[in-house]
């Protein structure tokens, strides 16, 4: 009967006590809400929203459900969440670049699903590279060389694992308020103390406007406080791919570039971003200083170091990254401007190419993908390369509708 | 894939295609669309509504999922529906009466849950009377004797039986385009072609407000004429209960008081009125005429004698309807004038006396419930008789709340 009644209270709009909140959540973990019930409960929330005070109950009951990590290092420890978009590969260069400032990096990572890429994918498509690490092992990495990204360990918020996974099957996925709390309860139960959020929107992300972002933005700068946690945000459109490569092991190559200073661009710009705001907030010191610090570990090569130091450490083998599908030039049909690279529909075709999946028993082909050999504002001549594709597949995705070129008069 | 976007163009307010509609509903039945698909999907229609093209769609669906009975009579066949309150013994009055006018009836009626009684329970609380009669004995009886009142026959609107079953779990039922599509298939499956529908609202009954039991009486006269049928409607307020008798065979013999003439006020005044708009509605005469003729059956015995034919058909034994039960006078605290009987409150307390159940399984006293001698606006002094109870229970209800009881000055 209480179960009904707490959900009849979300559908009217009423506002939840702790105590509801609690009884209804533990219920869910204990099997007496049962699943066809949370998911009206999650649908009801989805359109009707929750208060902040219930969005806080919300991640406390989130948090208890599992545990919340402690390491020695937690004061200083930072950690950088992305909302996920097309050739999202910021963290493979900024966490070693943190790292290489000395501030400890212990970063856990999801995998993929759909259109967006999963860091943890992408770091599997080294060969070797262990993304399960103890917590004994998580430990005593960060103790030696000072940086860790591998998968949640089993007990980071259970309840929200499996509240994502009803998600996913019930249209309830795009809400702020449940997408703060998924966040930012992995993230606190994460053991950080100091986040920045890279809040990607438009076509090619999870959040489709700038305003979505920013509403999102709020409302997790609100939990954060309320942990006593330290939060900075970066904007960035994601209507377009960031960077040139889609696909796992392309990506991590692409990273290694802009590693080694051969990428310019607005990657590079986004990850010097990104990795700044992270510097500030680690050593409170003040951003401009943080990145003149991030620029320098990219040119004198110490965040390239600490970039071997740390895939090696976790087993992964950097001299075995090649690409062994075909590649296949994909050519432009006519000349002119090009004014749009499409993310989503890049996404579309690289998953086609067997780069990402749409549920998590389905298997990546790593080194499959879409390398763009051009970005928006450039000129393209028809016929010269647009793009290559890596696939061993036969049947070929039909790029066209990716890119907008406009004839000039 | 297709489920999960047409949850979320629900969600998004978004008009589903009727194919899409199709697509939900015929999945559900077939196990594609799982229950916590469905749960959150009518979470969804509760919040953001659906538009009268979609609510066609659905009854079509609905209807699809069966069969739509068809009688000889058909054409003149005329049914009623209540949509719920305490004390409603509507039917056991009207059946009769339209019956004995020779316009034959065929209804079909369900079980009461929670707080609201049913047709069927209090049919089945005479001993012998047979409540699941196949298609042939309905063929039969209403081709014998003009009158038959049954359970649903298996195959009318399974849909809606396994929506109702989990709406009735994930606190869904209270919406006015679900209530509609719900009514009206069931009705319409049923064979007849013209209905009235008594729109009970108040404390008592299922919808709270006159305006919500408007809302819906307008979407189920869309529906309605979308099909060729023609329905008349009235309102009457439940805020408290309807005649003296709150339990099943209680209700009966009030019914049979009725019938008889022995009773008047208001429980009489609206057995006439629907009654009077059946008639006018089958013999397609003016509403005066129609209660003329109405009133004549309860003056010159007719629909009683028609009542005893039908209840003894279908095998109930009218000698029978003692109440073994203890009969426990519950007296007045105060003298004044009883402003209001709590209908709510009244039926939960019956509820505790066993006359009514929270699920199906749960079994029923059919002699067990509460008879109120006072009725509002009667005056009552200390210690005088307010009502009976009548239960094997040890335990008690407090009825103090359920009568407002006023002390003039």
């Amino acid at each position: 009967m209480m179960i009904v009644e707490i959900i009849e209270k979300v559908r009217q709009k009423e506002q939840l006590t702790n105590e509801e909140i609690t009884f209804f959540l533990n219920g869910y973990l204990d099997g007496t809400v049962k699943d066809y019930q949370m998911s009206a409960f999650l649908m009801a929330i989805c359109c009707n929203g929750l208060t902040e005070s219930e969005v806080f109950q919300f991640v406390e009951c989130y948090l208890q459900s599992g545990k919340q990590l402690v390491f020695p290092q937690s004061d200083c420890l930072v950690d950088k969440h992305s909302t996920g978009g097309v050739g999202d590969k910021v963290t493979l260069v900024v966490a070693p670049i943190v790292a290489s400032l000395g501030i400890p990096v212990i970063k856990m990572s999801g995998r993929g699903l759909g259109l967006t890429g999963g860091t943890i994918d992408k770091l599997e498509s080294i060969p070797g590279y262990r993304v399960n690490l103890s917590m004994e092992e998580i430990r005593n990495q960060v103790e030696k060389i000072g940086i860790v990204v591998t998968s949640p360990t089993e007990d980071i918020v259970p309840l929200d694992k499996r509240t994502y996974a009803l998600r996913d099957v019930t249209g309830t996925v795009s809400s702020i308020p449940l997408i703060a709390i998924s966040i930012m309860s992995k993230k606190i139960a994460g053991g950080a103390k100091k986040f920045v959020f890279d809040m990607k929107y438009g076509e090619g992300a999870f959040l489709k406007t700038r305003q979505e972002a920013e509403q999102l933005a709020a409302l997790m700068g609100k939990i954060a406080l309320f942990y006593h946690c330290k939060v900075d945000f970066i904007y960035s459109d994601m209507s377009s791919p960031l960077g040139n490569a889609i696909g796992n092991r392309l990506e991590v190559l692409e990273a290694i570039d802009v590693l080694q200073g051969k990428v310019k661009g607005k990657l590079r710009k986004t990850c010097i971003e990104v990795a700044s705001k992270m510097v500030a907030l680690a050593l409170k010191i003040p951003l401009e200083k943080a990145q003149e610090k991030v620029i320098k570990t990219l040119e004198d090569g110490s965040a390239y170091q600490k970039f071997t130091t740390w895939i090696t450490t976790q087993g992964g083998d950097l001299t075995s990254l090649s690409i062994p599908c075909p590649k296949i030039p994909y050519v432009a049909k006519k000349s002119g401007k090009i004014q749009k690279i499409h993310a989503r529909k890049i996404a579309f075709c690289a998953k086609q190419l067997g780069a990402s999946r749409d549920s998590l028993e389905e298997q990546i082909n790593y080194a499959s993908g879409i390398y763009l050999c051009k970005q928006e504002q450039d000129e393209v001549q028809q016929g010269e390369v647009l793009a290559y594709l890596y696939t061993d597949k036969k049947e070929l995705p039909q790029l066209d509708a990716c890119f907008e070129i406009v004839q000039e008069k």
